[in-house]
């Protein structure tokens, strides 16, 4: 018997998303998957470790009903967000939530739309489900393009702010698109804590528009994958109903409902790592050939002179233990993505990136 | 918009899995969900605990390999595995690694063969994915029957010992099966832990096993959401490529790796609800029209004399606030199946079944 021959047709030559460098050993400085550098707050580590109990040995809640309720009235509640637990999903980190919708909407050869630069995974999730990928280049300043309002397809996915150029995009662009795209239009708001500006206030309007957003960055949860998202009930009703049904696990859920209960402290401590990257920005762009992408994340895109320029201080920066990122694709051949660390971190960043530019650039 | 007429066209009347009834207050018995009727031991709660701290901040490993490496050298040790970590695969739970399987192998309109009685999520994967499902009807003594040798298709599932009928199926049946099979064929070992019986020695001469096993039943860490699979590495490695990259988080693997450090004492606890098991078999086969299916897991199948009496003690029980499963299908319809408790546990079900069987039976 040839395995290979029983293996789905579009998955024979698949490739994977390949995610940022995990090292093993403490020492390095890791600012390429943009990890919030703060850990959770005690009060949530020890709420997690209360829970630790002998409650494990049962399932989870499928619905993780207490979490969407939490949500509903305290983490969102400024953004006058949808009142029913029947507009939320949740899913074990925003990629599940992703592929759940993937898996109501996705049959194989349909149009799926997103950017270019933008986050791998819709890429890797559409080769998955075997779609039609059709990439829509953003603008030289990564602005929202004008075809983007002529895009035909079953979804459209904008991540605002964008990973990796960090702008976040208006909402009457957005409302603009809602109201023209014949398909979903998925905003992924993953960053969105790091500025003021989100989308949900669009749902109240708009029956095709999902939102998702995540514990991963703003609450420090990335090693936890808890992510949800908002839309119409008749949307979120198939979504859960095509979900595995325990894909929360208890403690993510537990973990995830104290994040909320502590937020205003989170988001007072989150104030530092915008004005680092503020601070950060400013510095770099003092250097000639050097320009920093003005960021609404907890990470920032910088321009460099060209691509010879960007591997070699991505290189430099691995020799001296500091972990940033570079995408082998032409759209950010001469850029670099760095996660705002620690005020600590930071500094031996600029150190770093001054001797090369003093010596090399 | 219709946002129905975006959704895929075999998922508009799709019927979701219904888990067991999780009930908030904790007065009940809870016997519907095979769940271990004993915590994790306070060495595993311990080193979650211990583990839950700066760390959770920074994603998991996506390959979980300390978790797997100590599969091979210490879990499964005695069954003689495959040794290399490229032939596992670990998940969100069982129900992920069926999911990722279905991912791998099957587009709309394949044949999915599977047994009737089973495990329910068999179906409703299935119809998830738009396969077109053939069950097998057991012997009435929920052997397997002959037809299964000529079955075709690209995915067989047998899950041993069967959930609900609790029993193994023997590894000469399970082998002649894989040489005959066209595709691949999955050997559900969920419940293999409460019996002696492994499919685990059948992966030295066969391209087209998969095995997969939990940590949600024998370890009880079934609100974890921990399981994984054994395979020909030219399974498992389209398996890692089409999973999420982080579709298990840090502190269920944190866990999982405890449970497998400590698994004698957990071996050893277990061994009372194997002679739990033995003693409520023999006292319900002591009424008349009562007879309980040998079982190799930690729940058993009960026969009753028709539909109307297994209704009726499953709302009796229930009014006792005693959980147990009634599965409304028609192989099924004059069964219960009831996990077993602790040993107070089973005494007072024991005593509502007595009360019921000397007023009604």
């Amino acid at each position: 018997m040839n395995v290979n021959q029983l293996i789905r047709a579009h998955l024979r030559k698949f490739a994977e998303y390949i995610p940022g460098e995990q090292p093993i050993e403490n020492d390095w400085i890791k600012l390429n998957a943009n990890e919030n550098p703060y850990p959770p707050l005690p009060e949530i580590i020890n709420d997690i470790k209360k829970k630790t109990n002998e409650r494990l040995r049962l399932y989870p809640d499928p619905l993780a009903k207490e979490l969407k309720t939490k949500i509903i009235n305290k983490l969102l509640k400024k953004h006058n967000p949808p009142q029913s637990i029947d507009s939320y999903f949740v899913g074990n980190g925003t990629d599940e939530v992703l592929e759940v919708i993937y898996k109501v909407f996705i049959d194989i050869g349909d149009d799926i739309i997103y950017l270019d630069p933008s986050y791998g995974m819709y890429k890797t999730l559409s080769d998955l489900f075997g779609a039609n990928s059709i990439e829509i280049k953003l603008n030289k300043d990564f602005s929202l393009p004008e075809s983007l309002f002529e895009a035909k397809g079953k979804l459209l996915i904008i991540c605002s702010p964008n990973n990796p150029t960090a702008k976040s995009f208006d909402n009457h662009l957005i409302s603009k698109i809602c109201e023209t795209f014949p398909g979903i239009v998925i905003v992924d708001e993953t960053y969105s804590d790091f500025t003021n500006k989100t989308s949900i206030p669009l749902l109240n309007r708009t029956k095709n528009l999902i939102i998702t957003r995540t514990f991963s960055k703003s609450f420090s949860l990335a090693s936890l994958r808890v992510g949800f998202a908002i839309s119409n009930p008749d949307i979120i009703k198939v979504m859960n109903q095509v979900k595995l049904p325990y894909n929360l696990n208890y403690l993510s859920q537990v973990a995830a409902i104290s994040c909320i209960d502590n937020m205003e402290k989170i988001f007072e401590r989150n104030k530092i790592i915008i004005s680092e990257r503020e601070k950060i920005t400013e510095i770099l762009n003092n250097y000639e050939n050097v320009e920093v992408i003005p960021s609404d994340a907890n990470f920032i895109l910088v321009r460099l002179k060209n691509k010879s320029q960007a591997m070699y201080i991505f290189n430099e920066m691995k020799k001296n233990k500091i972990l940033i990122r570079y995408f082998p694709k032409p759209s950010l051949e001469n850029y670099l993505r760095i996660s705002i660390g620690t005020e600590e971190e930071n500094k031996q960043l600029l150190k770093v990136f001054n001797d090369i530019a003093n010596n090399f650039l």
